[in-house]
Formats: structure tokens, sequence, C-alpha cells
């Protein structure tokens, strides 16, 4: 990894760092938010997957999740939408190629060779982050805008066990029966019905997680034709799973629209993760107290 | 004025106008936020100037001000930095003509016809919101960002009585000893001593307001050639001018060091104005209950 620039904000750290991808055969960026408790204990981590055209860059400088992350003692990673540069194919179309990622892994060509986004934001980039940052290892979670909504809630509802939460602003819920999502699976090479939430949480059969937080505007200009809240809600319903959707009378798509309401994820994933930490330490034994000591170092606790 | 976009946050709107300038001669571009609390009373209103190569859109979308204004009830105003157009002259550097108009009235050619922005801050623009929008008259206060806190400190200190409280970050302090100041006062055929905020605090002699608070960022890459904030501290010392200087370890010039401090200017202004909107009650007749309503009704303060 190699450090791009740092910026000191609310106490903590904004990291960009490059570094060689496995998953994608290219050079890929991210930004990491380090709060001001790694320097005390390893982290809980919170990743956060943008939209469509984005780069590692709007959800930092718009989304305005440090003050939260700082004092609830979360890292927060924001990865690129797709790999990039001058070998990495595209297309002119803004919801194709470059910046249009979709978080899964192509199978079609001229794709298949770097557009292995799943592989890269499940896999590779967790454990980067795991050993070269101080994040506590395997307590994580999931959310994103848009195309990243998409990618947060069936990340999530794909590996339950990896995940302490998943949460979204705006997702694209059902992808298979929306423009965004059947032009990009089928340019991709994708079985859509294995990267759609709405059609992942039907199969589930039953609740995946005890909460899974959306807000999406009631004013978004994308909310007919493209998101599909309403078929998610129902798929919900229809297995048991608890889904606080939050309807937003006035709100866009934009990011005044998530920044309004970056703060309540932040506080829902640390929740989920502070539980996480804390039913892990009950299966640490507890007459050991070093042992215990060791693992709330590394749990990456909130200062309190 | 023209509406050119609306975006709600935080309970409030966004809201981006256009409009014939008289005191530039070309359109101007602002945006401003009005807060949810303007739907029951006028409020009081903060301007933010903006730095060298900004639009009105930097600060609104990267300063993080809205979550403040929306609970503390104000209102906050984001000029351009500079008039725009093709016909308005520029110059290749960063630091001159658009983006860098510096917030006076140019005397010399080509920039006296245009770059007027001293009279456009300070009486066209508070003019027109007062008109047009739901801001209470008079109840106003000034800070900004580097050339924009320049702006602030020199605006405030020329006219106490208009405003009631000015702060800055990361301001340039002392513009006739600076690299910036010079170069754009000397283009503009400006007295640069009647433009320089610790110029204009040594001829008051005395203090101007109880307190103007300043954060700087010690890792600020400007700081020592352009900002000057040890003039502008030692001038305060010397005329007994309380100045709060927050000297930030490992913070930088970007929006991550004004956003991590935003909030507290946010809430400096406020308590001002509600100050400066109390002491104005005092006036009125306390016998006349109507004329204090009308009047509080007026002086936009925050719901509670």
């Amino acid at each position: 990894m190699e450090l791009k620039s740092t910026n000191k904000a609310f106490g903590g750290e904004v990291r960009k760092y490059t570094h060689a991808s496995t998953a994608t055969g290219t050079d890929m960026t991210f930004t990491v938010y380090v709060p001001p408790a790694a320097s005390l204990a390893k982290c809980p981590v919170i990743y956060y997957l943008s939209g469509l055209t984005c780069t590692d860059d709007n959800a930092v400088q718009k989304g305005g999740a440090f003050q939260a992350c700082a004092e609830l003692g979360c890292m927060m990673v924001f990865p690129d939408t797709s790999p990039r540069g001058d070998d990495v194919p595209d297309d002119d179309a803004y919801d194709l190629g470059k910046g249009a990622g979709f978080y899964v892994d192509a199978t079609a060509d001229p794709w298949a060779k770097n557009f292995k986004m799943y592989s890269y934001v499940t896999r590779e980039l967790p454990a980067l982050i795991e050993s070269n940052l101080p994040a506590a290892p395997g307590l994580k979670s999931i959310c994103g805008h848009s195309m990243g909504g998409h990618g947060a809630l069936t990340i999530a509802l794909k590996s339950p066990d990896a995940w302490a939460s998943t949460s979204a602003f705006a997702p694209i819920c059902n992808p298979t029966e929306c423009p965004w999502g059947k032009k990009a699976f089928a340019a991709y090479g994708v079985d859509g019905a294995a990267h759609d939430a709405t059609t992942l949480l039907k199969a589930a059969g039953a609740a995946v997680y005890p909460d899974i937080l959306i807000d999406q505007g009631l004013d978004d200009q994308f909310l007919a034709e493209q998101l599909g809240v309403d078929a998610f809600e129902a798929a919900a319903k229809s297995v048991g799973q608890k889904v606080s959707i939050r309807k937003r009378a006035g709100f866009d798509h934009s990011y005044f629209f998530i920044s309004s309401f970056m703060a309540d994820h932040v506080k829902f994933h640390a929740d989920a993760l502070n539980k996480k930490a804390e039913n892990a330490l009950v299966d640490v034994a507890v007459t050991d107290d070093a042992a215990l000591a060791e693992f709330a170092k590394t749990a990456g606790k909130p200062i309190t």
C-alpha cells in the first residue's frame, strides 16, 4: 500500500492509499478514515460503497461521516467503484465500465479481466485493511448509496457471518427488474439473481440480520424507475426480515440527502459492531483475564 | 433572483440562485441554506466567504455546516468569490481575476468594471437576501476561509455596527505583508491598509467585537508565507481585542480542517446573533406585548 495523502479531520486522519490489486489486475485507490480511537485500540470498520460515476473521493468529501466515526471509534473505508487506468476497458455510458463496477465479478469480455469488484470488496480489501491498518479483525459492517447500496445489501445478504450489519441510502434494491441492473448484469455476464437484494432475501426465506436500515428520499429522481425499494420491503415482510425503511419527504438522491442521515447510519453500525464484539467476548474463556484484556484491546471498543 | 436548484438537507433547503448584480455588472451566483426554522420566523444570517479558486459550491458541499445551522436556526449564505462570465477579465494565475476577488472594489483596469466584491458582499447581497428570503433584517454575521477569512475579518472590522460577529478559518490576516495580498492589491489598485485585518485592528485602537474566533491548522501549507496569524494576534493584544485563536496540531488548509470546526463557528455566530436580537428586544417597549411578539417573530430566534 502506498500512502498518497493524509488530512486530519475531527481528531482522526483521512488517508488515501493505492495498491496493486490481485482481484482487478490494476492499481486500486481507496480512502480510509482512521478515528482517534485507533491510537489506543484496533477499531471496527464500516465499508462505504459509492454510487455510479463516483470515485473514493465523493463520499469522503461530501458524506459528512467523520464526526460520528470519531465519536464512536469506527474506521470507515471508501473503495473506488471500479478498476481504473488506460488499459481498463470502458464504455461511453456513465452506467457501464469505469465508475460502474456494480460490485460483481464480470465473466464476459471485455470486462472479465479487470471488473472483479465483488472479490475486491469482499475479500482482498478487508484482508488488506486488517493487515495494514489498526482494524479489528472480522469486525466489519457495510453500507452504501444507490449502486453502492445495492453492493452493500447484496454482499451482506450473501455472507451474513462476515458482516455485523448492513444499511443503505437509496439503494438499487431489485436490479434484475430495473434498467441499470439489467444492462450491467447482461454486459458483465452475471447471474442477476445472485446479486439482487430482493431475490437474495426471498431465497434466504428468513431474517438474516436483526435489522437493516434504509433511508430513501421521496423526491429521489431515480426512485420510480431504478430503485425498487417497495419490492425489497415486500420481500422483507414475506420472510420476516425487519427493515427500518425511513421514507424522507422532500429529499432527493444527492449527497445533501446522504449527509443528512449519515450519522444515524454510522451509529447503527457502531451499535451492531459493539454488540458483535461483546458477544464474541462471551466466547472467550471468562476466567482468563489476560485473554479478555487482549480481546478487548483488539475489538476496538470506543473510548469511554 | 432566479432559483437554479434546490436540495433538502437536514430538514432545511440548499438553494442556488443567480441574479443580475448592479455592483459587478454581471450575473452572480450564490447558494443559501434555509433552515427549517425559517418556516416559522425570519432567521439570522451567517455569511460564509470562500477562499481562492472556490465558487459558491465548495463550502456548500464540503463545509459540513448545515446540521448546526438547522439546529440553531441560522440561515447561511455562500457567495461566489468573484464575478464570472466570458466578458469578465481574467488572469492565468489562480490568485488573480476569476475566483480571486479578494472582497475589494478594484479601481485599476481591466478589473475596475466588474471586480466590486466588497460592495457586492457588504451591500447588494445582504439587501437582496433580506428582501427575498426569510432573513431577519440587520441580524447578520460573517466568517470565511483563507482569502474569505481575510474578507470576513476586514468587512467586519470596517463596519462593526453591521455585523453581530466575525470568525475565520486560516484567514489571510495581514495581506499587505504577504505575496497573495501584495499582488492582488497592486493589480486591483486598492489601498491595502484599508483592507488588511491587522492594519484595521491597529487603526481601531480598541476592541471592536467582544470576541473574534479563529481556527488555524499548524500543518497549514500556507501558514508561514501567507496567513500572518501571529501579526493579527499581536495587533489584537496591543489594542485589547479578544481573539480566540485555536491553533490546531496536525490540521492543514483543507475542507477536512474547515468541516472539523464548522459547527463551533456556527454556534459562535448563533450566540452573538441571539444576543444582538435580545439586546434589540430591550429597546422595544416592554409593555407592548404585541410589538414584542412581532419582533420575536422577525428576529428569528431558534425554535425551542
